[in-house]
C-alpha cells in the first residue's frame, strides 16, 4: 500500500507541476509580459491546462484511488495518508464527471467572452455581451447537470470553490447577514459623510510601494518566498509554498489602495505559505476553500489592518514616509478616513459594512438566472432595481453596474461570489476564537507584534492546507458551524463606537 | 499531404509550447523567482522538459515524417512546408537516439555538477568538483557515440549547437584565424595599455539601465514584444516570436558592461523578433545555430556597438546622461577606451581582439578531452600553459582558470565554445556583404540610422529562422562557404588605426 501511495503522489505532483509551470505563465502574463507576447502565452497556457487535466484524470489515478480507499479509511481521518486519498478521490470524481470537450468549450467560450466584455464595458454596452452571457449562463446550467441529484441547480457550481456549502444554508446565513447589516448601513449613510481628504493627497508609487512592503514583512509575508509586483487588478498566486507571490496596483491620489490590497493579499499569501510543506504538490497543499482564504486576507486587511490598535502600531510610520501630507493629520482622523462607510457603487471599492451587500445581491442574481427566474436580458434593470432597495443608490449605467465585475464575464454563472461573503463572517468567527485563546492579542497588535495571531491561524487553519473542508475547519474551533455572529459584533462594536449609532 | 502536414504542425506547436513554458519558467528562475522557489522549479522545469521531449520523439511524428518526406521533396527546397519536414525530420533523428534515460542521467549528473561547482569554483577547488568532470567527460562521450560514423568524436556534440559544422573543418578555420590573431594581439600588448579610466566612474545602476534601453530600442529592439531584467549572467530568451527578452547586469563602477550587453543582447532578440512569424513554434521559429546566432549579437555589439562611427552618434546622449562624468571626455578617448586591448584572465571579459584566442583553446581542450589525449585531472596545469603561450599571462589559480565558465560544470564538454568564434568570423562575413550591397550603412549609423542594416539582416538572416544552415546562408549571401578574411580584415582595419600598428 506504500508503494501504491507513493505513486499516487508522484503522478499528482507531476499534474500539479504542470498547474503550477501554467500559473507562473499566467503571472507573467499579468505582471512583466509584453504585449506581443499575448496570443503565444494562451496558446501556452491552454496546452498546459489541458495536460495537467489530463494527467490528473489518468485512469491509472482511479484505479489507484480505488485501491487506496480501504486502507486510507483504516487510518487516522486527519492523518496526511487518509486526507490525501479522501481529498483527491473527491476531487477526481467530481474532474472525471466532466467531458473533456466540454471543459473546451467552456474554456474557449470564456476566453472569448472576456475579450467582448474587455471592450463592451468600456463602451457600456450591454446588448453586445448579452448573446454571450446568455450562453455562459447555459454552460453553467449544463456543467451542474453533469451532478445529478443536487438540492439546488447552484449547489455544484459552489462546491468547486466552497466544497460542502449548499444554497440553501448559505441563503440563510446571507439572510440573517442582511437583517443585521443594513440597519447598520442605513444609520451610518444617513449621517454626513466621514473626512477621507487625508488619504486624498499625492503620495508617490515607489513610496506606496516601499511602505505596504515593509508593513507587508512585519505582519509576516515572508519575502524569501515571495515578492511584490505591480498589476491591472491585485490577486495573490502559488508557484509552491516556497514561492507564493502577491501583485498590487497603486493609485498615486489615494493612500489606501495599495496598502490596504497588500495586507489583504499578504494575508491570502500567509495561509499558502503556513502550508505544511510535507502537503506541497499534492491536492492538499494550498488553501481549502474560496471562503476560508477571503477570511484571512480580509482578516489582515480589516479586522487587523483598519483597527485602531494597528493604526495605533502603523501610523506614526505612514508620517514618517509621508511626513509632508500626513504630517499633520491626527491618528483619529487616519482611523476615520480609512473605515469611511459610504454608499458606493463599485464592490471593490466598497467599506466592510456594505461590502457584503454588494456581495449577496450578486449572489442571489446567480440563484436567479441559474433557476430561469430571471433572463439576462432582464439582469440590467434588476440590478439597477435591487441596488437602490438594497444600496440606497442607483448606478446610472450597466459599466458600473451588472458589468463591473469580471467573474461572469470570465467564468460562470455561480459559485464565483459567495466566497468574499462567507469569508468575512469566517475572518469574525476565526478572529474572536483566537482572542479566546489568546485575550492579549489586541494589545500585541498594538506593539507591532502579530506572532500569536499568525501562530493561531498557522496551527488552526494554515498547516492544514486543504486538509479539512470550511465545515470541518469552523467545527474543530468552534464546535459548532458556521455563523454569523462573531462578524455581526465585531461590525457592531467597531461602527457603533465609529459612527455613535 | 495537407492533412497530414496540418497535424505535424499541431502536434510539433504543442511540444514546442512545453519548451517554451520551460523557457518561462527559466526566465524567471533567473530574474524573479525568491529563493525559496528554488527546489519546486528545478521539478517543475524537468517536468515540463521531460514531456517535451516525450512529445517531440511520439512515433506519431516519426510516421507523419516518413509519410511526408517524398511530398516535401517535390517542393521548393525553401518553401515552409519543404523545410519543415527536413529540419524537423533531422532533429526527430537526432533526439530519438538518445534513450529517454540516458537524458535523465545527463541532466540529473548536470543538475548536481552544477551546485558543486557553484560552490567549488569561489574555493578555487578543482579536486572536489574534478570526479563529477571526469562522469561528464564520459557522458559526453557516450552521447556522441550514439552518432556512430562520426569523422571526429566533437562532431555529434557540435552538431547540436552548429549543424554540419566538423571538428576538421572548425579546426582549419581557427588555426588560420589564430595564425592572424597573435601577431595582432602581441603588437598591440607589447605597447602601453589604453586608458580606460572615463568608464571607471561611478555610473548609477538606474541610469545606466534607461541609457541601455534606449539604445536597444534605437538600434531597433522592439519593447512591444520585448523587456529587459536584471540577473547574474546576461542572456536572451524566446517565449514567441512576439516575446522576446533580454537581461542583463550593472557594474556602477563600469560603464561597458551593462551597455554593450545590452546591445549584444538586443542582437541575438533582434533574430528571434526578425523570423517571420508564419515559422513560429514549429521546429523553423528561432535562430538556425550557435554560431550564426553569435554573429547578431556581436555584430550589434561590436561592429556597430564599438565603432566609430556609432560612438559619433551615441556619444553625446551618453554625455548628456552622465554629464558629471563624461562631460570633460573626448570622443576620442571614449572611442579609445571602448576599444581597449589586454591580456586578460576571463573569457567574458576579452576584447575583440583576444576574445577568440580565448574560445579557440577551451574548443581545443574539448577535442583533447573527448580524445583522451589530455586527463581531467591534467587540465589545470595544461590550461595555465596554453595560457601562457596564446595569451601571454598565467592564471594563479584554477577558478579565473579552467573553473571560470559555466559551460562544461552545467552541460557537457564538446561544442559548447565553438559557436563564439564561428560568430565573430560570420559577424564581420556578414557585415561585410551588408556593405557591398550598402555602402551608406558606416554613414547612416553615423547618423543613428540603422534600418538598412537590420533590413539587410531580416531579409537574408532573421526571417528565415531555422529554414538553413550556417552553410546555407553562408553559401546563399556570399557564394562560397565560411571563410575568415572579411573579419580579419575587419579587425586589422580597425585595430590597426586605432594602436597604428
Amino acid at each position: 500500500m506504500e508503494e501504491k501511495l507513493r505513486l499516487l503522489k508522484q503522478k499528482l505532483i507531476e499534474a500539479d507541476d504542470l498547474d503550477k509551470a501554467a500559473a507562473v505563465l499566467s503571472w507573467d502574463q499579468s505582471t512583466h509580459m509584453p504585449p506581443g507576447g499575448a496570443s503565444a502565452r494562451a496558446r501556452h497556457m491552454a496546452t498546459l491546462s489541458q495536460l495537467a487535466q489530463e494527467k490528473f484524470t489518468d485512469p491509472a489515478i482511479g484505479k489507484l484511488l480505488d485501491e487506496l480507499t480501504p486502507y486510507a479509511e483504516s487510518l487516522p481521518y486527519d492523518s496526511d495518508e487518509a486526507s490525501l486519498v479522501r481529498v483527491t478521490r473527491r476531487r477526481y470524481e467530481r474532474m472525471t464527471r466532466i467531458p473533456v470537450a466540454f471543459v473546451g468549450e467552456i474554456s474557449e467560450h470564456t476566453a472569448q467572452t472576456y475579450s467582448v466584455w474587455a471592450e463592451a464595458r468600456p463602451a457600456n454596452d450591454f446588448a453586445r455581451i448579452r448573446p454571450y452571457l446568455e450562453k455562459t449562463l447555459d454552460l453553467s446550467r449544463k456543467l451542474a447537470d453533469y451532478f445529478p441529484g443536487y438540492e439546488h441547480i447552484i449547489d455544484p457550481l459552489v462546491d468547486f470553490s466552497d466544497y460542502g456549502m449548499k444554497a440553501a444554508s448559505i441563503r440563510s446565513l446571507f439572510s440573517e447577514l442582511r437583517q443585521a447589516l443594513l440597519p447598520i448601513a442605513q444609520a451610518i449613510t444617513s449621517q454626513p459623510p466621514a473626512d477621507d481628504s487625508c488619504l486624498r493627497k499625492h503620495f508617490p508609487q515607489d513610496q506606496q510601494l516601499a511602505i505596504s512592503k515593509k508593513v507587508a514583512a512585519q505582519i509576516g509575508y515572508d519575502f524569501q518566498r515571495g515578492r511584490v509586483d505591480l498589476t491591472h487588478h491585485p490577486f495573490e498566486t502559488n508557484f509552491a509554498v516556497g514561492d507564493v507571490r502577491i501583485t498590487t496596483r497603486v493609485k498615486e491620489n489615494l493612500l489606501g489602495e495599495c496598502l490596504f490590497s497588500v495586507m489583504h493579499e499578504s494575508g491570502h499569501a500567509m495561509y499558502e505559505q503556513g502550508v505544511r510543506p510535507e502537503l506541497d504538490g499534492t491536492p492538499l497543499g494550498g488553501g481549502t476553500s474560496s471562503g476560508v482564504h477571503e477570511s484571512q486576507s480580509r482578516l489582515w486587511e480589516n479586522l487587523v489592518g483598519r483597527s485602531r490598535n494597528f493604526s495605533e502600531y502603523f501610523f506614526p510610520q505612514l508620517q514618517a514616509a509621508f511626513p509632508e501630507q500626513l504630517g499633520g493629520v491626527t491618528l483619529d482622523a487616519y482611523y476615520r478616513a480609512i473605515n469611511k462607510v459610504e454608499s458606493s457603487l463599485i464592490r471593490t471599492d466598497a467599506d466592510e459594512v456594505t461590502y457584503n451587500l454588494h456581495v449577496m445581491l450578486r449572489f442571489d442574481f446567480e440563484m436567479d438566472l441559474l433557476e430561469g427566474r430571471l433572463a439576462i436580458k432582464d439582469l440590467p434593470e434588476a440590478w439597477k432595481a435591487r441596488f437602490l432597495s438594497d444600496i440606497g443608490i442607483q448606478p446610472q449605467d450597466d459599466k458600473d453596474g451588472c458589468m463591473q465585475d469580471v467573474h461572469w464575464y470570465g467564468g460562470l454563472i455561480g459559485g464565483a461570489f459567495q466566497g468574499y461573503t462567507l469569508g468575512n463572517i469566517l475572518s469574525g468567527l476565526f478572529y474572536a476564537a483566537a482572542l479566546d485563546d489568546h485575550p492579549q492579542i489586541p494589545s500585541q497588535i498594538r506593539e507591532g507584534k502579530f506572532d500569536t495571531l499568525r501562530a493561531w491561524m498557522t496551527e488552526h487553519i494554515y498547516q492544514h492546507g486543504s486538509k479539512f473542508t470550511a465545515d470541518e475547519l469552523v467545527r474543530q474551533v468552534t464546535g459548532g458551524s458556521i455563523r454569523i455572529e462573531p462578524y455581526i459584533q465585531y461590525l457592531r462594536s467597531k461602527y457603533g463606537e465609529l459612527y455613535a449609532l
